[in-house]
């Protein structure tokens, strides 16, 4: 069984070959332009190889309603020539096989439901803290998707009495996007993330937004576990941090494990989305 | 077919019996004191029918795993006897058919999701404002329940600039649950939900928080359609508030239908709770 997976991000694709037993064969990456541009070589490269199924997690928001007219086409990006691209379709015409589609953090949570830091349990939550906020939600298998899929990294939060910046949201400056992603934390302090690993209350403050959301998305899903990924996580003593004010905050209303277990970091680091590329295309095959 | 059905609530207990096609028989309530005394004359009413099926829709928070060796028990609610009680286990040793078991408003939002206003859709989000808050959300005909049941109640917001009132929830002072309650209404004003009928700022302020909520919800959890119910949601001008409030603060983000059709109340108005204990009896014996 030869399995593809694409991780497309917005400012590079990566793509890859793998076997059954999730091993890379070979990968590519390619520059995100224009769709044809770069589409071009990635097909090219899966030519190369008798591909049997796809796996896609693709920047969004993206329409994953296997009804819908639109069903795997990227729809209202801001980002230039993306808009309305029709992704599956373009790799149907291509590629005669089945083809798993769905958002960058759901092919990120499932992986590491499945073989990362979430293996075991029943259901995880998976948030990724980079240029952007977002989120994926795995329960019993399944990615959570209802009349779209999540959009979670644009919670609402309460800002901090002593936090002067306005959040740099273009749809509501404040939200825990605004407030919490890279980009925030740079305009923030005037320097880059990792410039600031030494400063405590850097990631004081960024714990006070994370644990907020971390506490809202508890209650709403009641996750089994929860997955902390992307850049700002890098930054790995902000973990007990986030732990300690989500423990506040939470105050034992519901029940959870205990906090080290409750709330970790990723386990497959950048492969994460790769790797559920190919897990969800060999679950295409196998369902 | 004959079907039971019980909603469990903190003040008293409905039980009713139905047919195949949710015709309510016979209704018995019964004030919830302690479990024997108010379980002794539901399960008497009972035994008058030749009962095929039971569905339970009780307050909680309860255990809805089934793996667990206290499924089926409420857990560790503050009311007095309740704690620990083997709920479908007492039923078990009187009736031996099969009983569906989940929260009140899994129950009423399953019900809602069937024959009441969300009927129609893929996924519904079900919400009751009235002593408590609580939520359930239904996708694709399944209710979810991850590590345990949502307490989307509690949901941390933000306080409007001039509320000065403290907040009056036991382990948050200032969630949603310990602002925009029926008893947090009456606290902040002086009087009942229903004398302040009158009073435009109590609505728009109930608005402000449960807008914020119903966005969180909505990019969390995607929902088709939002249904709200509970002695609040009885003053109905407030629901083009809360859709004022709702839209501005999304703006546009995520897309979902015009709010009009989003933001809905109840159709089956109170009977919602047993009617959904009975389309889950019903659904134990043709699943
Ligand atoms: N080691 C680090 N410490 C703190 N911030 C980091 C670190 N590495 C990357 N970042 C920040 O994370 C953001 C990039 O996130 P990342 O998850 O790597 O990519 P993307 O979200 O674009 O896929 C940038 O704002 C960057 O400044
Ligand atoms: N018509 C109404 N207008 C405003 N508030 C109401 C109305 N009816 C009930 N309430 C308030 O709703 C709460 C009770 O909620 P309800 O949903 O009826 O019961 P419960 O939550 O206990 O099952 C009380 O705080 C009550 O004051
Ligand atoms: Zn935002
Ligand atoms: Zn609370």
């Amino acid at each position: 069984m030869i399995l593809a997976s694409i991780e497309a991000g917005g400012t590079k694709f990566i793509a890859s070959v793998g076997d059954e037993q999730i091993r890379i064969i070979d990968t590519l990456t390619v520059p995100t332009t224009k769709p044809e541009e770069t589409m071009k070589p990635i097909i090219a490269f899966f030519n190369q190889y008798s591909i049997d199924a796809i796996g896609v997690g693709s920047f969004g928001p993206i329409d994953v309603n296997r009804n819908s007219e639109t069903y795997g086409y990227i729809t209202s990006t801001p980002k230039p020539f993306w808009k309305d691209f029709n992704f599956v379709g373009s790799l149907k015409t291509h590629f005669d096989v089945p083809i798993a589609w769905t958002t960058d953090v759901n092919a990120a949570g499932y992986a590491e439901y499945i073989l990362g830091n979430a293996k075991g349990t029943q259901s995880c939550l998976y948030l990724t803290v980079g240029t952007g906020i977002g989120g994926g939600f795995i329960n019993q298998g399944r990615m959570l998707n209802a009349y779209s899929h999540p959009e979670m990294g644009h919670l609402l939060i309460r800002r901090h009495p002593n936090d002067m910046y306005v959040g740099n949201c273009p749809f509501h400056k404040d939200c825990l996007e605004g407030m919490a992603s890279g980009p925030a934390v740079e305009k923030r302090w005037g320097k880059k993330g990792i410039k600031l690993a030494e400063r405590f209350e850097v990631w004081e403050l960024e714990a006070y937004y994370l644990a907020q959301a971390l506490v809202s998305y508890t209650l709403v899903l009641r996750p089994e576990r929860i997955i902390l990924g992307g850049g700002i996580m890098k930054q790995k003593q902000i973990f007990q941090l986030i732990r300690q004010q989500f423990g506040q905050l939470l105050n034992d209303y519901v029940a959870v494990l205990d906090l080290e277990r409750y709330i970790q970091p990723v386990g497959l680091n950048d492969q994460a989305g790769i790797i559920g590329g190919f897990l969800l295309a060999r679950k295409e095959l196998t369902d």
